[in-house]
């Protein structure tokens, strides 16, 4: 599944900035791929990026229309159907990351057809995965796990791999959610992946390569959430990780959608996530902590890093607030 | 799902007692509901049910026709269709557990419509799941896991639901496989859920309940098992499990398909697994350790189960050769 940019960001009638992630994902770490955003009166946040109608989209170059917000459910509601029509209309690829499928509405197939244009379900994976094997790949990995979801797996992820490029080494960022996908312009989506074959979907999407070239493999979920745990363990099995960077939040008690599961300490995911990723990499390492401080002010957050940093004997930054040169300097 | 005895069962062309496992599955534990097995000439295994036609089996009342062996691939042979095709026109429904689907071959498709009969590939949930929620449900539920898959999970399972049947206690086997299905009549192959859904699919299988009824829950794969640990600890997450019950196999070297993978200790497996479980159910205890003694004489089998009993301090025994007391005394 390849992407083809530049983007126009349809937000819908998005209300709240947590409904705007896949626009937010893409506008913030490839936005020069993106031409503007196009919103619903209704709407009432923004990534920033121009407001523009989807006819001067098109005549900016977009080539993709991407349903850039999210909603309970994974939804594609009737009301939006008229403006990816349009976007069709005007020869615009459409990228779909809801749980529907754009490819299970007929008059969408129908019109897509007529314009020559695709429609991109990234979630829903177009490939038929093999059981994992288990062997050995050439190449090294690095894998970022989470005491919970949401704790800014993929925004570490794609700092260290930003950083890697900047010192010149090989890297390639994977992308394992639909997020990801839209950034990488390629991937695979791990929870859409027919639970059987989710290790081995992970062997495909971080092959062999140079002795030199990191993969740097965005996690999904966490050991410790009741729900999705499943996903992470097989993830874990199939990067066959040689690093993992452990992701934490501050100020959440609970898991998240999971009232009355409290989130492990750092250290409890440190030793979890190492003995489950040791399994396939005996030499798998924990190299840092990533915390997000996003709650807390400037000061809380340098001494909660540093706290961290001392019980668990492993550098911990905020890659958003303070970079990820501490994680780094454990990789050169 | 729903499936309708009795059945004769289809051997194909299988050629060892592994290939059979779906015939073999239903023609031990449920042999009141089989009429007989039909076998191609090349076939040279058997169930020990008696050998009849298609034509045989219909007049013996068989209302289902299952296709009992297995092949690397699960893949429907076009050699089978003439076969499954005359069952049809018997009357038949189809009852298949490979990963190939009836419901892809158009020709079986517009032949089962004509004859009023169903194509049931068992494998494959016709269910649309909601991802876990994690709260705790009413009801005892006991679980089988492994140190590895192909360990006895499934038998091991079966004899307990016998033991607590034939105590008078309130249980139901709740099968998590294509050939624990087969036996129950009904389940969910949880290893071809979608990877988002498997601990929620659990949930669904093992609902509320009174306080006094026992949900016996078939276990899957195994958490040190490379490729499909993702599946087992989604299980053990969605089961809430109040009892777990540790399979093991002597004489395996290697976990199964995985040359270089070494099977854990029964004791690894006891506390890994007990890990997980007290994340969604912080009572879970071991109750006992099952061990498939196959592979080894009476007396070694007795010593094992001694040694395996006094290392881990629970009881141990071989369900196939020696029962299920033991186990049972911790429930009661």
């Amino acid at each position: 599944m390849k992407l083809t940019p530049p983007y126009a960001l349809f937000l819908g009638d998005a209300s709240d900035s947590l409904g705007l992630k896949m626009a937010n994902s893409i506008a913030t770490w490839r936005p020069s791929q993106c031409v503007g955003e196009i919103a619903l009166p209704e709407c009432s946040v923004t990534t920033g990026l121009p407001l523009l109608s989807i006819k001067d989209a098109a005549e900016q170059g977009a080539k993709s229309f991407v349903l850039g917000f999210n909603n309970a459910g994974g939804h594609i509601d009737i009301k939006y159907l008229p403006h990816i029509k349009l976007a069709i209309e005007h020869g615009m690829h459409i990228i779909n990351g809801l749980h529907d499928k754009l490819s299970d509405i007929p008059e969408l197939v129908a019109l897509a057809q007529q314009y020559q244009v695709d429609l991109i379900d990234i979630r829903h994976p177009t490939t038929r995965f093999k059981t994992a094997n288990g062997q050995k790949r050439t190449g090294k990995r690095l894998l970022t796990v989470g005491t919970d979801c949401s704790v800014g797996k993929m925004y570490t992820t794609l700092a260290l791999h930003e950083a890697m490029q900047a010192k010149g080494m090989h890297a390639t960022f994977r992308a394992t959610g639909q997020c990801g996908i839209l950034v990488a312009g390629e991937g695979v989506a791990v929870d859409c992946v027919v639970s059987d074959f989710i290790s081995g979907a992970v062997e495909a999407l971080t092959p062999d390569n140079a002795a030199d070239h990191w993969d740097v493999i965005e996690g999904q979920g966490s050991l410790f959430h009741p729900a999705f745990a499943g996903v992470t363990l097989g993830l874990i099995h199939g990067a066959q990780a040689d690093a993992l960077v452990i992701c934490h939040t501050l100020r959440r008690e609970f898991m998240r959608g999971m009232p009355g599961y409290r989130l492990p300490t750092v250290q409890q995911a440190v030793e979890l996530n190492l003995l489950h990723a040791r399994l396939t990499n005996p030499n798998c390492k924990v190299i840092g902590i990533s915390l997000n401080t996003s709650a807390v002010d400037e000061q809380t957050a340098r001494e909660t890093c540093l706290q961290i940093s001392q019980e668990t004997g492993l550098p911990c930054q905020d890659p958003i607030r303070h970079g990820v040169d501490r994680l780094m300097s454990q990789l050169l």
